[in-house]
């Protein structure tokens, strides 16, 4: 993603200083899309949107087990091409700015990209999944049943 | 947070070898609870649950402009006490054994936190908000809109 170089558009503020690194991320696996350039992406993932797949680390297979059990998931990856000292931003050039917090762009301090997606089929350490909106390639953090689905889902009966 | 130190329950499965770091998180911030152990922690936040404040980094605080007009919030943050090698988890030690990725325990490789909060109130760099179900002083990593919100709200008219 290029958004705009270095440079800032009119009211975009940025920190002076490079915030401390407190904590470090591991890449678990690598998320497949049909959007290859930033244009491509839409604003929001789609639930009816296209199959997009998400190829888990092989070592970490056994963590999906009972996965098949949630419709909904929540996914985290990382924006790899972002920068992250934006304060105020004006995504769209029409001069309004919005605090970076205020937005979901993925131009943030930690950019950690949040979806809701349809889990469709899973082969495997690879899961076929609707609703992303990020870039072909964008590194995968975190896979959660979704906090709804999660909520509602019965408890599971005891054997006997 | 505990968990059962470095012992693994029953059907219990962890990473033999450490995954490696490929990218760096700056904490933005401190979160105050009611929640002072683990024990203490609701399973799930409550948007009608008690008062928790997000205490941002000062730098920051330009990066709020704007947050008033969203109801909702996604915070992430950083589970900082959470072993992050289990793959497979019997979180409730009946003996029902699952994959991290079906789960939303805190013990994951990447144990960022996410929840949906009821924006309260702000005053400067800090936000009163409910639905928290985190640790008293769990580092803070993003605040976006949530997306619900995001998506129904009305763009802002043009002066004039």
């Amino acid at each position: 993603m290029t958004h705009h170089g270095d440079a800032l558009r009119s009211g975009e503020t940025a920190l002076k200083a490079q915030l401390p690194e407190n904590a470090g991320l591991s890449f678990v696996g690598v998320i497949h899309t049909p959007f290859k350039t930033r244009d491509d992406c839409p604003r929001q993932g789609d639930m009816e949107g296209p199959d997009c797949t998400i190829e888990l680390d092989p070592r970490l297979e056994p963590a999906l087990e009972g996965i098949e059990r949630f419709e909904t998931l929540e996914i985290l990856y990382w924006l790899h091409k972002a920068r992250r000292d934006l304060l105020t931003q004006s995504p769209r050039s029409d001069g309004a700015v919005r605090g970076t917090f205020a937005l979901r762009s993925p131009l943030r301090p930690n950019p950690i990209g949040t979806s809701r997606v349809r889990l469709v089929a899973r082969t495997g350490n690879v899961l076929t999944v609707r609703g992303l909106d990020c870039l072909d390639g964008t590194p995968l953090l975190d896979i959660k049943p979704d906090r709804c689905g999660y909520t509602v889902q019965a408890p599971p009966k005891p054997a006997g």
